[in-house]
C-alpha cells in the first residue's frame, strides 16, 4: 500500500514513548472501549437503533474522554473490537477517534491483537501503522510464529511505530496454552524469548526496541520474571483496576527509572460516572469530571506504588 | 449489541455448510484477498491515490469474482486485512462484498483471526457473526485460551454460525510456538484437543459442531493426524496452490464421504489473469473468464485427488 501516512514524523517509537511518559510523569494508558450499555446516561445509547447514530455517539464519547485525559496521560488505547461491532460506521468513528487523539498530542495504541502470515500480516501492519489508521502502535498475537511477526516489525521500523506482542494475558484461561510447559519452560516464556530477541534487535543499542510485550496485571510474579527476561521490551499491562490488578501488582513491570511499562485502565476511567466514589456530587452532564477524577486517581496510585515517582 | 442481523435464518452452521458443499459437489473455498498490485489491469489500481476509489475498486473486483464463482463453490473467504489496509472506506467495501456474496447464495467466512477476552471477544463475535457484518463464520486465534473462545462459541451457536480456530498454520514459522512439545504432545495438539471438545459439545449428537479448525495444506501428515484427533470439527485448509499445497496433500483433511474439509485458494483463482495457462487467448477485459477457468481447475483437481467425488 502506498497511501501516505497522516502521522507526522518523529523519533523512533521507544524514544517518543519515553518522552511522552516523562512529560506526563506517568505510565498510565487509558483504554477507549466504548460500549453501548456503559455510556453515560446523557448519550441515551441503549435507545439507539441506527448503527450510524451509535457510531457517532461512540466517536463523540471518545473525543470527550480524550479531551479530559490528553493533558494527563501519554497514550490512549482504542479497543478495535468495540468499533468493529458497530460495522463500517464504527470503523469510520474509530478513524475519527484516532485522529482526534493525535491532534491532542496523545500517542495511540491500536488494540487489535492482529496476526496473520506474509503479505496478509503486512496488510495489517500497513493499515494500522502506516496507512489510513496511522496509529503509533498495534497489539499482535504471536501464535502463528516469528515469521508472522516480521512484517509487523518491518513496517513498525519503517514508520517509527511499535508493536506489543501478547505474552501472558490477564484472563484465567491464559493458563490453557500459554502456561503449557515445553522443553523446560512455559510456552509464554518461549514467546517472551522471541520478543526480547526482536526488541534487542530493533533497539540497535538503545534501551528499548520497537517490539514490546503484553503481560496482564493479574500475574505479578510473572511480571517480575518477564521484566527480567525482556530487558529491551516495553511491557503493556492490561487488567489494572476492574480486572483485579492493583498498583503494587504492576510494580514489577517497571525498571527502576519509572520507564519500561505502560499500565492500562479502561472501564474504571472512561465509565467512572458509574463509580459512586468518582461520581459523588456530580450532575448527569458532568460525567467528564468523573473521568478526570478516576484518571487522576489511577495516576496517583501508580505514583505511590510503582517507580513512576522517579520519572523526571 | 442489539443491532439486528441481516442474515436470513437457516439451519445450524454445520448443516448449512454440508448442504452447500453437496449442492456444488466441491469443498472449494475461494479467498477474496484484493490487493492493489494484483488486480487485473482493467482496474488500473496502482494509479489510484484516493482510498475511497481504491475501496470501490476492491468492492467491484470482489463482486465480479463472486458473480463468477457463486454457481461453482459453496463458500467464499474475504481476507479482512486486505480491506482494513484501505481504512474505513475499505471496511465499507467489505460490508458490500459480504452482502453481495450472501445475495448470490454463498456462505461467507470472515478471515480475521480475531481473539480477545471476555466482553471484547463477545464484541468481535457480535460484530462478525451476528451484527452488521453478518458473516456465516469467523477465524479465531486460540492463544488467549479457552475462556477467550467461549464468547465466540456462544454467539456462533445463537446465530447458527461457525468459528474456525487456528491449530497448525501453513507458514514455516508455525513451528516456532505451535510445534513446541508440551507434556508429551505439541502445543497445536493441545489446541486441537480443545477444538474437538468444543466441536463435539456444539455438535450435540450431530456429525459436526459449530467449531472447526484451521490446518495448512503444507502439512499433509499433520492433516491426517488432526482429522483423526478432531472427528467433530470441520477443517479449513489454506495454502492450496500458491503456498505449495497440492490436492493430494489435503486429502487427509476429508472424511470418506467427501465432507469435513474446506480447501482454500485465493490468489491462484482471483488473480488467474496473471497465470499464462489460465489467461491464454483472453483479452484484458476477459479476466473473469480466467477466474472461472482457475476455479474449475481447482474443483477438478480436488475431485481427482480427494473424496470430493463421493459427494452426493
Amino acid at each position: 500500500m502506498t497511501i501516505p501516512a497522516s502521522r507526522s514524523p518523529g523519533g523512533v517509537f521507544s524514544a517518543r514513548l519515553s518522552s511522552a511518559i516523562k512529560a506526563r510523569r506517568t505510565a498510565a494508558c487509558i483504554g477507549l472501549d466504548p460500549r453501548r450499555e456503559s455510556l453515560p446516561p446523557a448519550f441515551d445509547a441503549t435507545a439507539i437503533t441506527d448503527p450510524r447514530v451509535l457510531a457517532d455517539s461512540f466517536a463523540k464519547f471518545c473525543r470527550d474522554v480524550i479531551d479530559v485525559v490528553a493533558p494527563l496521560v501519554p497514550i490512549v488505547k482504542p479497543q478495535l473490537a468495540c468499533f468493529e461491532a458497530v460495522g463500517p460506521h464504527g470503523m469510520a468513528a474509530l478513524a475519527d477517534v484516532i485522529a482526534h487523539a493525535r491532534s491532542k498530542g496523545l500517542l495511540v495504541l491500536a488494540d487489535g491483537k492482529r496476526g496473520d502470515i506474509g503479505s496478509t500480516a503486512e496488510a495489517y501492519a500497513d493499515g494500522w501503522l502506516a496507512g489510513p489508521w496511522a496509529a503509533d502502535a498495534l497489539t499482535v498475537n504471536p501464535y502463528l510464529g516469528l515469521d508472522s511477526i516480521e512484517p509487523f516489525v518491518k513496517v513498525a521500523e519503517q514508520r517509527n511505530a511499535g508493536i506489543f506482542i501478547l505474552v501472558k494475558t490477564s484472563n484465567p484461561g491464559s493458563k490453557d496454552f500459554q502456561d503449557l510447559r515445553c522443553d523446560g519452560r512455559t510456552n509464554y516464556e518461549h514467546v517472551a524469548a522471541g520478543v526480547e530477541a526482536l526488541a534487542a534487535r530493533t533497539a540497535a543499542g538503545a534501551t528499548y526496541g520497537a517490539v514490546g510485550a503484553v503481560v496482564g496485571a493479574t500475574w505479578p510474579k510473572q511480571l517480575d520474571e518477564l521484566r527480567a527476561a525482556m530487558p529491551h521490551a516495553w511491557i503493556l499491562v492490561p487488567g489494572f483496576g476492574r480486572q483485579g490488578g492493583r498498583a503494587s501488582d504492576v510494580r514489577g513491570a517497571f525498571h527502576a527509572d519509572g520507564l519500561g511499562a505502560l499500565v492500562v485502565s479502561a472501564r474504571d476511567v472512561i465509565f467512572a460516572h458509574a463509580r459512586p466514589e468518582m461520581n459523588a456530587g456530580l450532575a448527569s452532564g458532568q460525567w467528564q469530571t468523573a473521568v478526570e477524577r478516576a484518571c487522576l486517581d489511577m495516576i496517583e496510585r501508580l505514583a505511590a506504588d510503582t517507580p513512576a515517582a522517579s520519572l523526571k
